[in-house]
Formats: C-alpha cells, sequence, structure tokens
C-alpha cells in the first residue's frame, strides 16, 4: 500500500500521477473500513481525498498553511501528514481527534469544530506573515455549506483587504448536512453550470480572484489549478466542484443520512447498533407536528441540523412551510424567530448547546430587548453530551442565564419539557428558552399542571429538614438520589426542590428555608462559574445558611468520560452526602 | 411650515411633489438645528431624507413594515410618523430615543441598536406574514456600512428562500462609520458607476432581484422606484445611492467625523463642548503607536470604530498596515487576532463592551480553545458608559469572564492598565482581555510591577481586620471611600483589595481572610448575575464567612442616570457602609 509508506507531506510528492490515483483509492477504503466500525464524518471526507493529496503535492505544509473549516474534510489530511496509523489500524483509531489540531501535528493551526471560521482564522495567520515579513501560502478551505456562516461571509469580505497571498479552496459538493439554503446557492449552481465562467460571480462580487475547477475528484486537474494560483500575491478563490461521499454507492445516493455515520456494515450501508429507545428530538418532532396541524402560526426552525428537533426529510415534508431551515445561519435564525413572533407567528428554534453560543447577540438584542415570545430549545447541553472540546455543552447556562428578559427552563423529564414548550408556545409575554437534560429520556407520566406564567416559582418535592437539595434538570434525579443516601446514612430527611428556572430565584421558598434548614446544595449540569447555583449561594450571603454548590470546573474538555468527570468534580451521590454529612 | 402639519404617513401622501421637497428641505433644516443643540448620530440621517420621505408616500406603514438596520438612519422616519414634536421643538427632544422603538410608535417594530440585523429580522416579519395569510410589504432598510456584518450577509443568503414580499433598500452612501472596509465595497462602487448594470452582482450573486437607484436624494425618481417594487411577491433589493450628510457643507465635507455629533456651532460646524481631558482611546491609542515603531508584529484591529482605540486618520496613516480597521465584521475581527497571533504576531483588538457581545462564540471557539495570546480591550463596560438600552456596558462580566482559558482583567488606573496591556503583549500564553473602568481616568502615577503571569493573585492594599472590602475596576475606589467610611463610622479599619483579575479567585488569600475576617464585600461595575462576586460568595458557600455582593441587578435599563441606578442597586458608600454595619 502506498499510503503505509506516506509518513508527511514529502512522502505524498515523490508520487507518480498514476501513483496518487492509487493513493486516493487506498485512502477510500481506509476510510471506509475506519468508518464502517468507528463512525465519524463521513461524506465530507469522501469528497476531498483527492482534493488533499493535490494540496499536499503542491504546497509545502507546514510552511504553507492550510486552515480547514469545521475540520470534517481533515481525514484524509490527517492520513497524509503523520497520522496514518489512526485510520489504517483498529487499536490506533482513536489516536486522533475528529478535528483539526495542533497538539497532533505541526500542519494542523487550530483547533476547529465550530463552522465558517476557516477564512477569517486564515486572514490571522496571513496577516501575521504579513507583519513579521515571513513568506509562505496561507490556504483556508471552506465547505460549500459553511459558506452561509456569517462569520464566512464576513471572511470573504474582508479577505480582499489583504492585498497579499490567501488561496481560499471553496469544497462546492452542493451539499450542507442537509440541504442547502439560501439565494448564494443558485450562484453557486449557476457557476458549476457555466463552469465558473457566470458574469455574476459571488466570489468576485466580494472582491477576489477566482478560479474554477470542474473536475475535484481528479487528481491532475486539481495540481495544475494549485500550481496556477500557488504563491499568487493577492487573495483567490478556488472554486472545487467534488462529489460528497464519493466511492460508496449508499453514502453517494443519501448524502444527508450519510454526511456523519455511527458504525454500519459495509456490504448494505445498515447502522450495526440496535436502534435507540425514543428521544427529545423524536418527541419535539412529534409533538411539533400536531400542533402545526391545530395552529397554522407554530414554526420549527434549525439552522442546517433539521434533525435537532426530529425533522427528518419526511417530517420536513408533512410540515411544509411550517419549517424552515436557514443553514448554517444561527444568528439568522435567532432574527428570523424574533420577528416570526413580532407579527403573530409561534417560532421554535432546535438548536445544540454548542452552537447557541453562536448568537449570544441576537438572543440579547434581536430577541430579549425585544421581548419576543419565541422559543429556544437547546439540546445536549449536558456534561452527557457531545465531548469533543469544540462541541462542548456545559457553558449555555452562564451565556443564557445572565440576560435579561429570557425565561430559561430546565425540564428534568419528558412530560415537564412538553408542558413547557406548550405553555411558552401558547403565551405572548417573554423570551424562552428550555434546557433538556442529559441522559436518557425520564419519562414519570405524571401529569404536570404548573402554570410557568408564575415566574420563578420552584417546587418542593419532598419536605424535609436541616438540608435542601436543589436540583436542576438533568441533576434533579441525582438530588432524589442524594437525599435518598442521605436518609439511609444519617436519618436526615432533606428536603428536595425542582427550582425548574435557571433565570430566576424563588426568593420566598429560600427566605421560608432558612427556619428549618443549615444547609442548601445546588446541582447543576454545566460549569458552575456564572451558573444556577451561584444565584442561590449569592441570596444566602449575609445568613448562616451554608450553601455547597455542584457543577463542573470552568475548563475546556476533551473526549472525556462522564463518569470520570463527575467523580472529578464530586458529582456522585456518595461524595455529595459524604461533604454534606461533613458539614452537618 | 409643512412638517408641522405631518401628524403621521396619511399625511405626508396629501402633499404634491414640489410640497414634498419642501417638505424634505424642513426636515434637513429641523435635524441641523437639534443635532447642533442636542447631538446624535448626523450623517446618516441627512443623507436619507427624500428615501423615507418615498417610503412613506408609496407605503401604508403600519400595514407594511419598515425594519431599520442599526436605527442610525430613524429620524426622519420618526419625524414622519408621529413624532415630529421631538424634532421641532427644544423642550421635546428627549422624548423620543436615538433608536427605532415599538414602545414609542406602531410604525416601529423593534427595539435595534446594534447592525446589520434588519433583513433577518424582516425576514421574520415576513414569514410571520405569511404563516398567518395575511398581507403587506415588508421592507428592510440597511446602509451600506452594515452589509459587511455576518448576520446582514446572512440574511441577504437567507432572504431569498422566503420566495415572498420583502423589499431590502440599501442606502448607499459609500461609508461605514470611517470609511467602508471590504471586497464587496468594490463591488457597490461597480454597481454605482455602472448605474447598477454591472452583471456581476453580489445581491443577484445571493438570488435577490434587484432594482438601482441612482438619484437617491430625488423624492420623484425614489417614489416611482417603491412603486416599482411594492407588492413585489418575491424579496428584490433596491440599491439606493444617497449623500452621507447632505445639504450641511461640514457634514458632506468630514464624513467619518460627522456619523455622530455632540452640540456644535452651525456657522461653523465647531463643538459647542469644552473638549474633555484625557481618555482611554488617547492613552491606548499612544502607547501602541509608541510599541508599533520598536516591534512591527504588533497590530491594532477595530471592527468600524477606529477610534476606540483613539486611531483617528492621522494615527491610522501612521500605524500604516500595523492598524486594521475590518469593517462592522465583529466576528472576523476575534478570528483574524487569533490567527495573528497565532502565527507571531501580536494584535490588540479594541471594542465597546456592547459590541463584544457580537462575538461570544468567536471568542470561546476561535481564540480560547487555541489559547492565543491575543488581547481584547474592552471599552465602555461600565454603568458610566453608553445608556440606551441597546447599548448597556453591563454584561461583558458574564458573558466573557465564564469562557474557559480567557485572562479578563479589570484595571482600576491609567497605570494598572498600560502595565496590564504590555504585559499582554508580551506573553505568548493566554488570551487576555481587559476591561477599561469607567467615570474619569484616574491616574496615581505610581509604578506597577505586578507579574500579571502568576495568575489569580490580588493584592491587599490595605491590611485591616473584620471586614474585607474587594473592590473590582471601576469600583476599586468605591471600596477605598467605604472602608474610608466604615472607619470613621465604626473605628474598624477594613482590608481593601485590588483583584485585578475577573475570571478567577485567590484561593489562598480570600482562605487567609476567615482568620480575622467576619464579612467580605464585593464590588463590581456590572450585573451580579453570573459576574465576579458570586464567585467569591461561592467559594465562602460552606463558611462562616458572610459576604455581600454589590453590582447591578440584571435588566435592561434605558437612558438612565448613572447616580440613581446607582442609588437604587445600594451602590454608594453611605449605603455599603450601613449594611455593612448592620451585619457587623
Amino acid at each position: 500500500m502506498y499510503l503505509e509508506q506516506i509518513n508527511g507531506p514529502e512522502d505524498v510528492k515523490k508520487l507518480s500521477g498514476e501513483q496518487l490515483t492509487k493513493l486516493a483509492a487506498e485512502m477510500r477504503q481506509v476510510l471506509l473500513k475506519r468508518a464502517s466500525i468507528h463512525g465519524g464524518h463521513f461524506g465530507p471526507n469522501f469528497g476531498m481525498v483527492e482534493v488533499t493529496i493535490a494540496l499536499h503535492y503542491v504546497f509545502e505544509s507546514p510552511k504553507d498553511k492550510i486552515v480547514y473549516d469545521v475540520s470534517h474534510q481533515t481525514y484524509p489530511h490527517k492520513m497524509l501528514t503523520g497520522r496514518k496509523d489512526a485510520y489504517l489500524y483498529e487499536e490506533h483509531y482513536d489516536d486522533v481527534t475528529g478535528y483539526s489540531s495542533p497538539q497532533e501535528s505541526e500542519h494542523d493551526h487550530f483547533t476547529v469544530g465550530h463552522t465558517s471560521t476557516s477564512v477569517s482564522l486564515a486572514c490571522g495567520l496571513a496577516k501575521g506573515r504579513d507583519l513579521n515579513g515571513g513568506g509562505g501560502n496561507v490556504i483556508a478551505v471552506i465547505g460549500d455549506g459553511s459558506l452561509s456562516g456569517g462569520e464566512a461571509l464576513e471572511g470573504l469580505d474582508f479577505a480582499a483587504e489583504l492585498e497579499s497571498n490567501l488561496i481560499i479552496v471553496v469544497n462546492d459538493n452542493d451539499m450542507s448536512i442537509a440541504e442547502n439554503h439560501g439565494g448564494l446557492y443558485s450562484n453557486l449552481k449557476l457557476l458549476r453550470e457555466t463552469k465558473g465562467e457566470a458574469e455574476c460571480n459571488l466570489f468576485r462580487a466580494m472582491g477576489l480572484d477566482y478560479v474554477y475547477v470542474d473536475e475535484g475528484n481528479n487528481i491532475d486537474v486539481l495540481i495544475k489549478a494549485f500550481q496556477s494560483v500557488k504563491d499568487s500575491t493577492k487573495p483567490v478563490v478556488v472554486h472545487i466542484k467534488t462529489q460528497k461521499g464519493k466511492g460508496y454507492a449508499p453514502a453517494e445516493k443519501d448524502k444527508e443520512s450519510w454526511h456523519y455515520n455511527a458504525p454500519f456494515n459495509i456490504e448494505t450501508g445498515e447502522p450495526l447498533g440496535v436502534p435507540q429507545g425514543e428521544d427529545y428530538s423524536d418527541i419535539t418532532a412529534k409533538f411539533l407536528l400536531e400542533k402545526m396541524k391545530k395552529d397554522p402560526s407554530v414554526v420549527a426552525i434549525t439552522s442546517a441540523t433539521p434533525t435537532v428537533l426530529g425533522f427528518t426529510k419526511d417530517k420536513r415534508e408533512e410540515a411544509g412551510k411550517q419549517f424552515v431551515d436557514v443553514g448554517i445561519a444561527e444568528e439568522t435564525a435567532v432574527a428570523l424567530a424574533s420577528g416570526i413572533a413580532a407579527n403573530g407567528g409561534k417560532p421554535v428554534w432546535g438548536v445544540y448547546s454548542t452552537f447557541v453560543q453562536r448568537t449570544y447577540d441576537q438572543i440579547a438584542q434581536d430577541l430579549c430587548i425585544n421581548n419576543n415570545a419565541a422559543t429556544i430549545v437547546t439540546f445536549c447541553g449536558t456534561v452527557y453530551g457531545m465531548n469533543d472540546v469544540t462541541h462542548l455543552g456545559l457553558y449555555d447556562i452562564p451565556m443564557m442565564a445572565n440576560i435579561p428578559n429570557l425565561v430559561y427552563l430546565a425540564p428534568a423529564t419528558k412530560e415537564e419539557y412538553l408542558a413547557m414548550l406548550d405553555w411558552s408556545l401558547e403565551q405572548t409575554d417573554h423570551p424562552v428558552a428550555i434546557r433538556l437534560p442529559g441522559g436518557p429520556v425520564i419519562s414519570d407520566g405524571r401529569k404536570v399542571t404548573k402554570d410557568f406564567s408564575d415566574l420563578n416559582q420552584y417546587e418542593i418535592t419532598q419536605k424535609g429538614s436541616r438540608v435542601a437539595v436543589v436540583g436542576l434538570g438533568t441533576f434533579y434525579s441525582l438530588g432524589q438520589s442524594v437525599a435518598k443516601e442521605l436518609e439511609e446514612k444519617t436519618g436526615t430527611k432533606a428536603t428536595v426542590i425542582n427550582p425548574y428556572y435557571i433565570t430566576g430565584i424563588d426568593q420566598e421558598m429560600l427566605e421560608d428555608l432558612k427556619k428549618d434548614h443549615d444547609i442548601v446544595i445546588t446541582l447543576e449540569d454545566g460549569i458552575l462559574d456564572g451558573g444556577f447555583g451561584e444565584k442561590i449561594t449569592r441570596f444566602y450571603g449575609d445568613s448562616e445558611m451554608k450553601v455547597l454548590n455542584y457543577g463542573l470546573k470552568k475548563e475546556f474538555l476533551d473526549r472525556y468520560d462522564a463518569a470520570e468527570v463527575l467523580k472529578d468534580n464530586r458529582l456522585t451521590k456518595e461524595q455529595i452526602t459524604e461533604d454534606v454529612m461533613k458539614l452537618m
């Protein structure tokens, strides 16, 4: 195998055209096998094999610096830059992360996992080079799906100002995770159809030079294109047509499903894992579709991840105009929701915790200052969620819950969630966000009759004394376990509280606890800094009440084991009970 | 005066073409007089007089809904929609805000003060209309300067998806606050030069229909253009060339200075106010320019507000390639800074607290996960800063200080600031942000020798007992006053602490205080929720220490009086001393 001999880009340069083509075929086989066993981002990498080979054939990485957007297409790059073993050998599959990583290799320049950042980051590398009088090419690689994101469009606009070398490789496979959304894709289509000849050209309109490559999976053609722009003295876009999932029939056919995959049977493409039980995405889609049938003003919004809300293709068709995917454009999703709410609609934006981060200003300005009754549902805001450093769901509480006017709710069960979602859709007084709990869906069949309009009313679910346990969202059940453990160990029956509201405290209840409680503990599924528990501690600051806040340390975790992290943060019932007993 | 008879858009429609032209002249006179006495946004409004008249002549506001970007060009709109008195009569000047406001009028649909949001918000209004089967036009008005912002470009891209009525009016005066930056402006120039005929067209490339109006200050022409797009069944851009500051010679000549103005002499254009003393912008520019001369890798970055860093036109020229204005593109500013730092440069991004909000994800992902040593200087993060609801500087602590890896510093004096800035530029271990204090610049001449690399080392500046006062940044001097007041009232000499670090606590010092202190008070210039003080309270949660946190309530204030707000939040030395004495 040629791949076995590739220890770095210098080895790519030794191969002939024919050998490079064989290398591409090998890389696809290796990618396919690894994907079938390990899972990962599939389609984007399969389309980029030849482009990556050609990049490393023509440019001199790491002197020439390649910045990959969102990293979904970095696997071939990793294979050619000293990390082939992590693709060739099953026992080494976990030696690399799924994202570009300077810790892994001098050929990676940033840890990247959110989309639409590569052009602006590459502008920075180029400017740093120019300030110090250095040389070398800077290359940003960006997929067509990422182009709709605000930061990417800002970057394309700014790039022209550099007036020096910057090569922007646009990998156009005519897909985002799902289909692309937005008017610029009609221009990409026009450019593909005219082989780059159309006068109306988004990139030229942004002040950039432009080269089109029609045969984006032909190594020879790609090498010539890259040679033609190498050492360019001004920013230039190389627009390359590739095929997402190329080389694996099921992935070529169903590009959306094969953007990312779990382990699967290579022969059939069928997933190997047993289908999981009910999840919050399915629950949400079912609920919203029923609502939509009764109420034409209900509309579900996603930003390039339609399935976060459970809206698979069939459900999107069922919803019709009542489903909107804005593409990768989270800021616009929030503004859109605010505008819809301002004009009589009932919008629900579904978003992963890690991506809601892209909209602080839109939540504050477009939504909350205007106090429009839009609903945000935050998925995977939990230690049990995605665990790559770029995709953590541990920060949305400090980010969102300190924005005035927002009502941020934390259900502990499916029933609480649906009651909150229903309430939120029907009220017109507040912007509302709902943070879904982590771990398996808990359904207790309880009918939730609480009126969430009475803001910040916590609920005592077990009345005890001396110790009160406030368990937020995911950790409400941990709170129950702590109370049980404590009673078993000490005979003290603790008070257990479901706070529901992340954004405010129940002053009356907290005041009342002073009568017959000495210790309050708070439990939250996220970092402690700026979070929920600290507000309760502040309330008790001038009193005799002892308060212990449990949550995670402020840090960037990466590919962690949730159980270990919880233990490290003393978030097991045994550890908490031990701490409380010491204090009693 | 015709203007005196305009009580709403219906009165505009009654006027003849000649009368409308006279109305425009009157509006300019009224704007000029008010601006000379009251100050406000100048240039954008002067250019938009005719466009606004034509909009209200053709469309049926409020059934047809007009959304103004950033609101800098809403004064003529306010004059024609029932709020003329606030422009005609000095005693009513403060009856209106400087921004669009649904509280003021049914003709305003959002409270807007940050740029680049109008297209996405208008998409929401249009979608809300379509869901409910309603009619009417939705019109977004956006200035060319705002087009470079990510949310605006996302909005333009998304708009095509609506497939229904949306009219995007681009007010092209060839200026942002300062000159425009970015490649798209070369396309706007091409379109102006070809009277909209050029094939390469940013708006068409975004999938939108397009109409060009060359005579953007000619009411007749504007009326015809708007009539041609009224009730359009798909999104269309009306690109209008206007003249910023039109009608006032000094403003036509120096567009940057006349974007916003303080009260001035109409005859000469000279400002009436006495020039203020030294401010942090001047101090920063002076320091950075000296640094730049010695070190070619130092680079100052701003995002359309170059003077926030003190970089007036002459200083920008002096800095040459070592100054970069990215235009309105805050996200790109952060990514650019991160990239420069990753490639050997020393970037400093200067930004107002209210606009740093636009970059949560970029600070977290592009900068802090990558731990690149870029510097952010946050201006006006204080109760003494801008006081419009859309421009508050009270939230940057909860937003930024809970992001891992960031070192967020709070100087109390000019000397501390410059020592921090110098340290930050020369170190390579951390992303650093520095929050400038509010109020007049305090300079104590003290030589600061502290090594800020030893993170989270607070400083005891007065050793006392029983009570410790931790005064952060702006409020360090309030802390000193409280200690003095307390000593006078009770004889107790309090410990006074300058914490310097917003992002971490000095555990050792805080632990040590337990020995001979019963009360700790924290003072911070921002909201308490998610802020600095709560972290200290959490530290003491399980101890006997009483902690009082002082700062602002989480709320959206608007056009407030700082002294009143401080009093309402018990932030005077007398109130704090009273509270402490009660607790002692």
